[in-house]
Parts: C-alpha cells; sequence; structure tokens
C-alpha cells in the first residue's frame, strides 16, 4: 500500500463520483409481505458517500458544494459542466465500504465513523444536495424536474448503472 | 481538500473495485462501418485501474496479486471469499480519471502516467490477471470457464454495471 496513511491525513470523507445516463438503487429491500423498492435516476451523476471519524457538518456543506459544481459531466457538445449546469439527475449512494483500508487479505473500517453521526451526516448531505439542486432547477424556469434520490442509509446499495463512460473521479475530503 | 496530497506520499497507482452480478463494456466504439464492440461479465469483480507516473511493473503485479485475492466477494453463504475462490469473473477498465486531483472546480491529471508507459503496464496487468486466473481455475478441475476481460486502453469506457450492492472499495498503492 501507498505510504499515504490516512490515519496521519485526517482525511474526513471519500467520495467516488461517476456520470450515469441510468441508475437504479433499491431502497427498501424485499419482504415477505412486499416487494423491493426501487428510486431510479436519468443522466446526472451517482455520488458515492463514505464519512470518516473526523467529519463534520463543514465537511458535508464542502463535499455538497464540490460534487455539484465540479466540471464532470459532458453535455451534449461533450463540453464538461457541472451536474447542476447539465441539469442531471442525482443519485447519493451511502457507501461505508469506501472508507476501508487492506489488512493482509481483508479490509478493516476503523476509521469509518459511528453509525449514528454518519447517518446524521448523510441525512444532512441529502438534505443540502436537494436544497441546491432545486434552487439552480428554479432559476432555469424550464419544465423538466431534476431529481434527486438517495439510498437508504445503513442498507445494502443495491445498484444498477448504465454510462456512456463513467468517469470515475475519487476526491478525498 | 484533505492534507494528504499524493504529490507527497508517492501513491503508484489508484484501483477502484466494484462487485457485480454483471457487466459490459464497450472495447470497440461504432464506426460507419461496424456496430460497437462490447466484451461482458457475470458474477464478479470489476477493476477500474489507473497507474500515476511512479508506477512500475512492480506496481502492476501487485495490484494484480491483491485484486485477486482480498477478500470481498460474498459467496452463495454470503461468505467474504476473493474473486478466486469465488470462481467469479473479472472486468478490467483501465480508468485514467481516478488519478485526477481537484484544483478549483476542475479535475488535473497532471500526476498520471504518459500514456506508453500505462498501455504497458496496462496490459501487463491484463496479461498476469489472466494467467492467475485460469492458473487458479485449472486446479479446480470444473467445467464452467472463468472469464478475465478488458477494456481497450486509451477509449472512452462505455460501462453498463448490474450489481447486489456494489460494495465500492478504493486501494492506493
Amino acid at each position: 500500500m501507498a505510504q499515504s496513511d490516512t490515519a496521519t491525513s485526517i482525511i474526513k470523507a471519500r467520495v467516488v463520483l461517476q456520470q450515469c445516463l441510468s441508475a437504479r438503487l433499491q431502497v427498501q429491500p424485499q419482504t415477505e409481505t412486499s416487494e423491493a423498492k426501487y428510486v431510479e435516476i436519468g443522466r446526472g451523476l451517482v455520488i458515492y458517500l463514505c464519512f470518516l471519524k473526523e467529519a463534520t457538518t463543514e465537511t458535508a456543506d464542502k463535499i455538497v458544494k464540490t460534487a455539484l459544481n465540479i466540471l464532470l459531466s459532458s453535455n451534449d457538445e461533450e463540453k464538461l459542466v457541472s451536474v447542476l449546469e447539465l441539469q442531471g439527475d442525482v443519485l447519493i449512494v451511502p457507501q461505508a465500504t469506501l472508507g476501508g483500508t487492506l489488512k493482509g487479505k481483508r479490509m478493516q473500517y476503523h476509521k469509518n465513523i459511528d453509525k449514528e453521526s454518519g447517518r446524521y451526516l448523510y441525512e444532512r448531505f441529502v438534505k443540502l444536495c436537494s436544497e441546491a439542486v432545486s434552487k439552480h432547477s428554479g432559476k432555469r424556469d424550464e419544465s423538466r424536474e431534476v431529481r434527486v434520490l438517495h439510498g437508504t442509509y445503513g442498507n445494502r446499495q443495491v445498484l444498477k448503472i448504465d454510462t456512456n463512460g463513467p468517469y470515475t473521479h475519487m476526491l478525498e475530503f
């Protein structure tokens, strides 16, 4: 493994971004009495999100701002714009596995935030993201409704994604 | 961004791993005279791979060993095994975007390896991976053929993935 140990560098969150043409995420697993439930987005951005021990509300706020404004989405002219400018959809996937560090042949998750603080920050992230997107699309006076959807914190994230090139990026905060 | 700057920590490669039920990758885009070509795997592991400037053949060898032996694949009893033990398929996706670092609202790729060295290491990686998987499945004396497929280096990686939970992990070498 590389010499940059996250323990010494105070990484507070890790985020993976992928562009998509569509993506579908299970938000409630099948039970004996009900079918599984899913949410689905069209063209836009999938945000895989993991908070580590040192994460604060500031961390969450910063990630929202960065993820929505970073110039990573190809528009129809193949120019890179933000997902806000694209008016693309956003799918937020809680992904605690991203906090893992390799020890031998196993991943360990000692650096992940505790579940309750993680849930709090995740919910804040979803709320801020939705507000920012709806504020921005409100400015546009256009008919298409932009969707911000998200997974259920703590569940298995059963995901299907179709891309025109995911352009996978990893950011640490 | 976090305080760990990859410039000072000599990261040689960045890898993202996702479990899949199936994945399809374009290996040749559509032309005026021919349809686009795809490769497709079943249950197994998608390896997104990016070499940075300091990467060597040793780096490639180490990633192969790690990715194939790390205990990240859920088997039918929901026990974590390696993709080799699972006898899962492997899809290797060259993903230079993973080397990006954020500068303002744009990603920069100054730390990525040059294209020719990257191609050399990528081809070595694919070869070693294929050999390791076929050596391992040879030991098993079973009829199912395990697939190791890969994208075309330098192309846009048009990808579709279906998962039962991608369990996204990021490793640096």
